[in-house]
């Protein structure tokens, strides 16, 4: 399956954030996320596994508990059901890969 | 996990072609794979599902007999055992995600 960037969708979630959903099938799913300064992916937690590839600006980002500072070609591995969340502290855009796929995503 | 880039060791696959394995951990893995001018990745599969994003550069994709060009933002969902490989058009660098973790890079 090819997904063209120009092809896919921005959804607004408020709060400074926006998601394309990108390719995905089978079992897996990638997700860009935007997000402006300052803003916030709360604390939350899923029973999804989820790598996350920081693709522009910074972030501090917190995994059960540790909080780092992440740029652009960091990568973080959440395993499933831990908590996780992030506050953007330059404009960015990160891409998060799940398996399995979020379904709560495309209803 | 976190794992950040300047950690993270560059492979020589030969051929115009370096790897950087990045975050895994459970079933999951990241891999970024550069490539020069011309270099291939040819034809191959295997039973792992992939996505891929291209981080940058252009590619001529082939999944499974169909080739298309991409370039940064597009993806590509490969389902496990699909034939796949590419040919790289202008220098540039994609991002793989496996499920399950791709055990041979591991050895």
């Amino acid at each position: 399956m090819f997904i063209f960037r120009e092809q896919t969708q921005i959804e607004d979630l408020g709060n400074g954030v926006t998601r394309r959903i990108l390719a995905h099938g089978g079992g897996m799913m990638a997700v860009e996320v935007t997000f402006e300064k300052d803003a916030v992916g709360p604390l939350h937690h899923h029973p999804h596994e989820q790598l996350t590839y920081v693709l522009s600006g910074r972030f501090a980002f917190t995994i059960d508990g540790e909080t780092h500072e992440v740029s652009a070609g960091d990568t973080l591995y959440k395993k499933p059901d831990v908590v996780h969340g992030c506050v953007c502290l330059e404009p960015g855009v990160l891409l998060d890969t799940f398996t399995p796929q979020r379904e709560d995503f495309l209803s």
